[in-house]
């Protein structure tokens, strides 16, 4: 057989990147499928919906990438999944159909509401760039109607920011709040009243940032408190009404305009054909030691939707981008030479997280540190990963820019404009 | 009476706030109402819709603006106006009523069809912030859908893009569409053949930017034939079908995935209560010497909206930002000083178009110019205009950018977020 096999990579994530960078395009023909025309940086979502960052800052369009040195060659797909034949070896969009050899599966993950009713519907989330703008349009439209409400009770529901998770997104966001209240709103809202404006934090364990060291807890939760984050620990949210009140298990209720969710995230799901894949905990498919899918042959999965389900990590690798990363690495030089394939070990490279400016918590892996050094760690470390030089300049400029004026230019309510679809877009379908 | 008078500006485009900038502030009470929270600029809107500029570097958060010294003590209410109550003198929007001793509307013009069916839902529009961001995800989505279509003739269709209207907006997006086929497409998209992609421009007189001088609607023309641009002149569009089809007068017919309207605006209405306004042409409204509304006594139109209809301007000033700029600074002038009050007097600076790089028309009193200067004239005066130092410097940069690399990192296709609005929201109205 001479025809080269053709590999399909599902998700431009990290992990997706990260394995077409390394895959031999010599050997294999790639094609890459997403249901967005651009990379994005998940870190720094919860910088869009606090007004720091612009979207545009922080993703990379895909086109682009495809012809830089590394990737070129490699063929892009636009479209969303719909379903996977492993029978028929074949992927199909809402588009078209991709005949494929070997599959990689880089989806990663999504919001998981617990089955909380009305939740998705009442809730801003941080998963995706689109729901980052949302998020952000949501925060600004309540202060700009808590500028214009006389009645006390309205005006506190409106004020009032509710995050419920307590993980590195949680805290990173409920900081930018605080800072928020701080430095901009007692600047630029004269008519609210700043003590009036409250960011609460609810997490359901005993502890904030709890896949990190207790020190790096610690340090979040003194550093929150000095920005006036009202901080709950122990807490599950139970359910949010229509009315804007939160009820938490333990019975106690707080009522907030805003919930920004952060508290669940759940795998991709696939529509799969002549195929059942088994489930670990948090929707992922187990994998083995090679990132093969238990029951297939030819169907690889990485990053956070993958799980090693009885290997090495039995509860799965972290779900963070440096796993990802490494995986798709590990399975590109695998399949580049099959003969001398190794299993897959994660090599920690720490965690951490920034709670304001000037504050940052790090875990390596036998040191913890916090304050103004892992502040500035944090940002070198998010500075390079980001795609692009373009980018790196305008991220670098706006954080400067942030530092040295205490606010930003970005706090723009973007509304879609709601014409539907032109006359092209359905002759396409 | 002791209580300072207030004045309620509607707009807070070139004009409102101009007017604002100048009014005194001392003497008056002054409350600027907007739809959106930020001022932006619609010079650059093709450019958002190109790809070359991100919405948030061309506009300007009004909260911020409301902090710099000329205009501080002036309150911002964010809203649409629903209803203007001449004989009660208040201003109701979609969250509030506000009582006005002297109104001022500054709201522009929006997008005119003509009456033709079904045309607001089918074409892509340049009329805000929000259009724009429009336009730029469905040029993008023809491409992405384009390179995956098998189909000669759907992929003809999704390949052709027709901008109607001849005026600067059409010529300067007909412009960046002809480079975007030239630099973006054949390098980015090799599936899809660069000569088929079509950039048709029709305009209904005989030469394009009729507003100016014969010599610039000759230079635009050879530049937009050397960017491979179709130039239709002569030709109005009668419809366009949901197939597709677009029907010109003289019954020619083109098929065309994407149409970007620029051929007609028409005044922002308002729902007067107990008045009734003359209208001039374009719908706006009638004003004397002074900028008031014929027929009250405390009402004044300045900017697009206003039509000197009987005076040194018979026709009405011509639509541009200078003359909202000017007006706006006479009329608080004026208002400042009733007693030395002048009638307003547009003073003609000239007017600009840019087409594609290295590439401008400029016609000022007595001189016209083109080519390289005219680019760099036109790039100058536009980066002066935008508000704010940060939008000034990343405009820089990201234009510099494009220029070597003949490229840009913005061609993100940004769908919103279909969330219905999160408790809070309603219970703010």
């Amino acid at each position: 057989m001479n025809r080269r096999q053709r590999i399909v990579v599902i998700g431009a994530g990290f992990g997706g990147l990260s394995f077409i960078k390394k895959i031999d395009k010599t050997r294999y023909d790639v094609v890459l499928v997403d249901r967005n025309n651009y990379h994005s940086f998940p870190p720094l979502f919860y910088q869009i919906a606090s007004g720091g960052l612009e979207a545009a800052s922080i993703s990379f369009p895909l086109r682009r990438e495809l012809r830089t040195r590394k990737m070129r060659s490699c063929r892009f797909s636009y479209g969303e999944v719909m379903k996977i034949d492993t029978a028929g070896k074949t992927v199909t969009t809402e588009h078209e159909t991709i005949p494929y050899d070997i599959l990689v599966i880089a989806a990663g993950t999504t919001n998981n509401f617990f089955g909380i009713e009305n939740l998705q519907q009442r809730v801003c989330t941080l998963k995706s760039t689109s729901q980052a703008i949302r998020t952000r349009n949501e925060i600004l439209l309540k202060l700009e109607r808590a500028a214009i409400e006389h009645d006390p009770a309205r005006r506190r529901t409106l004020l009032t920011f509710a995050v419920i998770g307590g993980g590195p997104t949680g805290v990173e966001i409920a900081g930018a709040l605080g800072e928020m209240k701080r430095y901009v709103i007692a600047r630029e809202y004269p008519t609210i009243p700043q003590n009036e404006v409250r960011v609460i934090l609810a997490e359901g364990s005993d502890r904030l940032l709890h896949t990190m060291s207790e020190a790096s807890s610690r340090d979040a939760l003194h550093d929150l408190k000095r920005l006036m984050v009202d901080i709950r620990l122990n807490k599950t949210m139970k359910s949010y009404d229509e009315d804007g009140l939160i009820t938490f298990a333990d019975g106690d209720t707080i009522e907030a305009g805003t919930v920004i969710w952060t508290a669940g995230i759940t795998a991709e799901t696939f529509d799969f054909k002549n195929f059942s894949p088994g489930k670990c905990p948090g929707g992922r498919l187990p994998v083995d030691d090679f990132n093969r899918i238990t029951g297939t042959d030819s169907i690889y999965a990485i990053g956070d939707i993958a799980c090693h389900a009885d290997t090495a990590w039995p509860k799965g690798c972290p779900q963070l981008a440096q796993v990802a990363i490494q995986q798709g690495a590990r399975l590109a030089l695998n399949l580049n030479r099959p003969d001398r394939r190794r299993p897959f070990v994660y090599n920690d490279k720490g965690s951490m997280a920034t709670i304001g400016r000037n504050h940052a918590v790090v875990d390596l892996r036998h040191v913890h540190f916090a304050g103004w050094f892992a502040w500035i760690t944090w940002m070198f470390i998010h500075l390079i990963s980001l795609l692009g030089m373009r980018n790196k300049a305008i991220v670098l400029l706006n954080w400067i820019w942030s530092y040295f004026t205490f606010s930003s230019s970005l706090r723009l309510i973007l509304r879609p404009s709601c014409n539907p679809s032109s006359p092209g877009n359905k002759a396409a379908k």
